[in-house]
């Protein structure tokens, strides 16, 4: 009798806490985006995250359902001059030279050093067999953990070249408030990245509020393997798994979530099929392209409307023009973005 | 000012909520794996929950940290007399031939037709490239949704030739009790199977709580592929990519999870390195096989104990002295379980 004399009161108290919340919130609604000028993207974030979670909207979706996927470079963070898992590998090269002194003359890796004393025309004569070759030696060959404390360590250390800051804090904050604006909502939010996905991983759930087991990316195999004191660990073999770039994104969300996203962020042809693969499910859908539209804040590159090419990030008038024809989303960081950084401006 | 007053009393209102919940909560308290009789194994899971989630214990976990994965056939549910995930290769021979009728008298087709018709003694002159060849023909070559329809159907319509009831009603009462304590307290709960990653996930939700993206299981190949009205959609191509049985279930776990469990449980020898790669992780972890060893009641299967042998779910005397050796708990199904399953006993 007492226990349901308490589970009354208690139901009692819950409701009036409810009824106060109700009415708090109302209050002190605030805008969820900040950031943002109104403006046709904001609009269509706010529109799409109303239509999809408000109980009896026709274009309702269960919380389970509500996947939302973003590439990290060039969408989330800065990408130039050069993304940061492929500045990873440059800047690894000199401790792989130190154990192996014989390197410093065999190329790729004696480029690499002319490219890290300053000679940055030098890059230019990185094959894609280079690339890979430097790629597997910083990326593969070693245990997961061993490769987890290298690049924990290289992550706290290593700055941004224009801004001298770590590349951790070079995050966009309009994309951090939406992704937060998004779990608010319900929302499970995954990064989807052709950099690599140990990578990405080491540092996702401190910079993005992302765990782990939400990072998908290009990922090698891994083989489980004993130390000499018969400890199980897992070695990183020098051999490709999921290519997650172009086609490989939307395989890889199917290979690691297996539901179609809702919602898509990317900022180049490497997102094309994973916006096309999100937009061409039923309901309610948005895909969304950043164009790196500002010069003096961050960068100005292309070659959409005009802007300078680039090999890094490239988003070309043809996706540009896909995208107005298919509805996916333009964000200009130029006048949508009222500010980029967290530190300003 | 008037915000200020309705957020104090709010807050008021929300304490006075939290205490009389904890009231209720220390005299509802109720036994959470009622299905389990009092022994070591359930003594085992309970003092692991307590440790990792009590706040100041020095085992504490934090929420985040807290993986759990669960192999599914023989660990979650019954894989006798055959695993369900090949009942449905063989009962979808029928439907092969129906659509190319000269299989029926190739190979390994044919010998399927048999088995179907009664014939258990050919289930012996299956190979492994036979059985291969079974799978390669009912898992693939074929879009995504479409193989999903087809599994939704099957596993909505097949029934297990025993308890005649379908397999998704076939899963163990007590192991469903531990995923919901887990979850509970806060951990996410895997499911890691040998069998298909893809078949798995059309009912894991609904069967056991577990999103499709937390199944992880053997997954082939998908290609990104457009139909001839130009939309995009995924074919699963006849190729592996992830073994997930063995090495292959830490290897699968880094791939799709990226965070070694703090718990682990399974049946068999697929699943020996999982419960090794769980154990052998720093702080309270805890690793569990599922012994059959109730012939009246579910079946009786080691070749551990002295039971009888067998090809399906083989848990050798090995495993079981490894087990003891090592502090991983092994549950016996006779003696541990008080019920097995939901409809009794």
């Amino acid at each position: 009798m007492k226990t349901l004399h308490l589970y009354t009161a208690f139901l009692r108290v819950l409701t009036l806490g409810a009824l106060l919340a109700v009415g708090i919130d109302a209050q002190a609604q605030t805008d969820p985006l900040p950031s943002w000028n109104d403006g046709a993207a904001k609009q269509a974030i706010v529109a799409f995250v109303k239509d999809t979670t408000t109980q009896g909207s026709p274009k309702f979706v269960p919380p389970a359902e509500r996947i939302a996927t973003f590439d990290q470079d060039g969408t989330l963070w800065v990408e130039h001059p050069m993304y940061s898992f492929a500045m990873y590998a440059l800047e690894s090269v000199p401790a792989l030279i130190k154990a192996k002194p014989e390197l410093a003359k065999v190329p790729p890796f004696s480029t690499v050093l002319e490219i890290l004393k300053g000679d940055r025309a030098a890059v230019a004569k990185l094959t894609m067999p280079d690339v890979e070759k430097i790629l597997a030696a910083t990326y593969t060959n070693r245990s997961v953990d061993q490769f987890n404390a290298e690049v924990t360590k290289w992550i706290a250390e290593a700055k941004d070249p224009r801004w001298k800051k770590p590349y951790t804090e070079l995050t966009y904050l309009p994309m951090q408030e939406v992704l937060t604006y998004l779990r608010a909502n319900g929302f499970k939010t995954y990064i989807v990245t052709g950099g690599g996905q140990d990578f990405v991983r080491t540092y996702s759930e401190k910079v993005y509020g992302i765990p782990p087991e939400q990072v998908v990316g290009t990922a090698g195999v891994v083989k489980y393997s004993y130390a000499k004191d018969g400890k199980p660990y897992l070695f990183k073999e020098p051999k490709l798994l999921l290519n997650d770039d172009f086609t490989g994104k939307p395989e890889g969300i199917h290979l690691m979530i297996g539901r179609r996203p809702l919602m898509a962020a990317g900022n180049s042809g490497g997102d094309r099929q994973m916006l096309e693969y999100t937009k061409s499910g039923d309901g309610a859908r948005l895909s969304m392209l950043v164009l790196h539209d500002d010069a003096k804040r961050e960068y100005a590159y292309g070659p959409a409307k005009g802007l300078p090419n680039t090999k890094v990030g490239t988003f070309t008038q043809a996706l540009y023009d896909e995208a107005t024809k298919k509805g996916w989303i333009v964000i200009s960081m130029k006048d949508d973005w009222k500010r980029i950084f967290a530190f300003g401006p």
